[in-house]
């Protein structure tokens, strides 16, 4: 599958309306998608091995998305099968009085991944620039400010060994709807449900313009913006795997060699022991 | 007194040949930088707790010198009045397995001051540029990216709120040999002898070297070092004192004000009571 055509090139005004949050790239059901689904998972687990092993490159996938497009269940399904001793996911909330204290990357640069590591941010400084954006706290100016230290933080993870992807997980406003209902008729989903979720949603078009600027200002060839389409929860599992997948294989791994020659150890094995 | 003029601004090769760590701007003797040792003291004491009341701005001191050129020292000296609750001292020694596996401003940016208060830096991620350099283990251009990250890092510092000034303490060769005699002769300076200094001490001109480089490359006009003359203890001392309280003063701190109209607490405190 070609994931390319997700990434966030051209970003004009009024895009995502351009983008169907029901597209799900030719395949007909979810059956015909958990096939591919088992393979790459299998697959991001060995590439995972290698990349512990070696510990020469870092992954990072954050994830962006409104209310309800499915950050969470994103994360639990593509990352459900890896070694989690090499995996890092941080949800970041509302910043702490500390937090909010220092420069709005000092929180997320503590949980940028080491060599060897995937990490995944559930929301992240993007945050930053939408949130009180929306709320009109935070000018055309700074904004513009933190998009640059944005995109200098980013290059230099990247300079330094760290691949960044960025992920949107695009939902239709009705969709947000339908999910939201979900959480208030399922017991099991009832703990998901935040009356300030209603409340952003009033922001919807903001929202959606603010994300329009983040792309337009921090889909760098260094690190991407991709839309998933996140209606279909299958598709959007599939396809964000499948994107970080890619990613990897793209990186070069092979797991590193002996530095020594390898020592004879027949003696140790000999039945005489 | 004016210490505009140890602010490093042109930056030649052979710069530190010009400057002379015995210098004493003028003042004869220990004595008479006592008095103004602890009036400096006394405003900072002062000028901190505006700070820590007013939460806007941030202090960042960065310490940078030769082994025993008295990082440890100054520290002591200068901020041993000041209320701790509102200061952090970090000392960085040789990057841990974990620091190592991130990018080099990592582990420093964790540290960076919250707004209120004042952070030092014993040694820094200035180390990063100088003893791989010295060792042959960093490229000249691996340098200058890692050059354009601590620019980019610590102009970001700076236009969020917190002020950086970086110190470096220059003394003479013949200084650092007399301080390693003493601490090898003195019980209580037994601690802080380390073999690994005098092997260091062999590089001495290639550190001087790459020091020129690192001024070179960033000493701004938002982040600029200073040079201090540190064979004298006093005269350091009474300098690095003078630049941090001038600094402060340029920030026009000032107390917040109450929100709410100044309640009426006559009752509470009258004899009824």
């Amino acid at each position: 599958m070609n994931t390319k055509r997700y990434m966030i090139k051209d970003t004009n005004k009024g895009l995502l309306h351009t983008l169907d949050p029901n597209e799900t790239g030719g395949l007909d059901s979810k059956k015909e998608a958990e096939v591919k689904i088992l393979q790459l998972k299998e697959r991001l687990a060995e590439l995972q091995d290698i990349l512990f092993a070696q510990k020469k490159h870092a992954l990072l996938v954050i994830l962006q998305g409104m209310d309800s497009s499915g950050k969470d269940g994103t994360v639990k399904h593509i990352f459900s099968g890896i070694n989690p001793q090499g995996f890092i996911v941080t949800s970041f909330k509302k910043p702490s009085l500390e937090e909010e204290a220092h420069d709005f990357l000092w929180r997320v640069h503590q949980k940028t991944p080491p060599r060897g590591y995937i990490a995944a941010f559930n929301r992240s400084h993007y945050e930053d620039v939408l949130v009180p954006r929306v709320h009109g706290n935070l000018s055309k100016e700074d904004a513009k400010r933190r998009f640059r230290y944005i995109r200098q933080f980013e290059e230099m993870l990247v300079e330094e060994g760290t691949t960044v992807i960025k992920l949107f997980l695009h939902i239709s406003k009705e969709k947000q709807l339908e999910k939201i209902q979900e959480r208030l008729q399922d017991p099991k989903k009832h703990w998901k449900f935040d009356a300030s979720d209603l409340q952003e949603r009033g922001y919807w078009d903001d929202y959606q313009k603010y994300y329009e600027d983040v792309f337009k200002e921090s889909s760098t060839e260094q690190a991407p913006w991709f839309w998933i389409p996140a209606n279909h929860r299958w598709y959007r599992n599939y396809l964000a795997l499948a994107i970080v997948v890619q990613t990897l294989e793209g990186l070069e791994l092979s797991y590193p060699k002996l530095d020594t020659p390898t020592p004879d150890i027949s003696e140790l094995i000999s039945p005489r022991h």
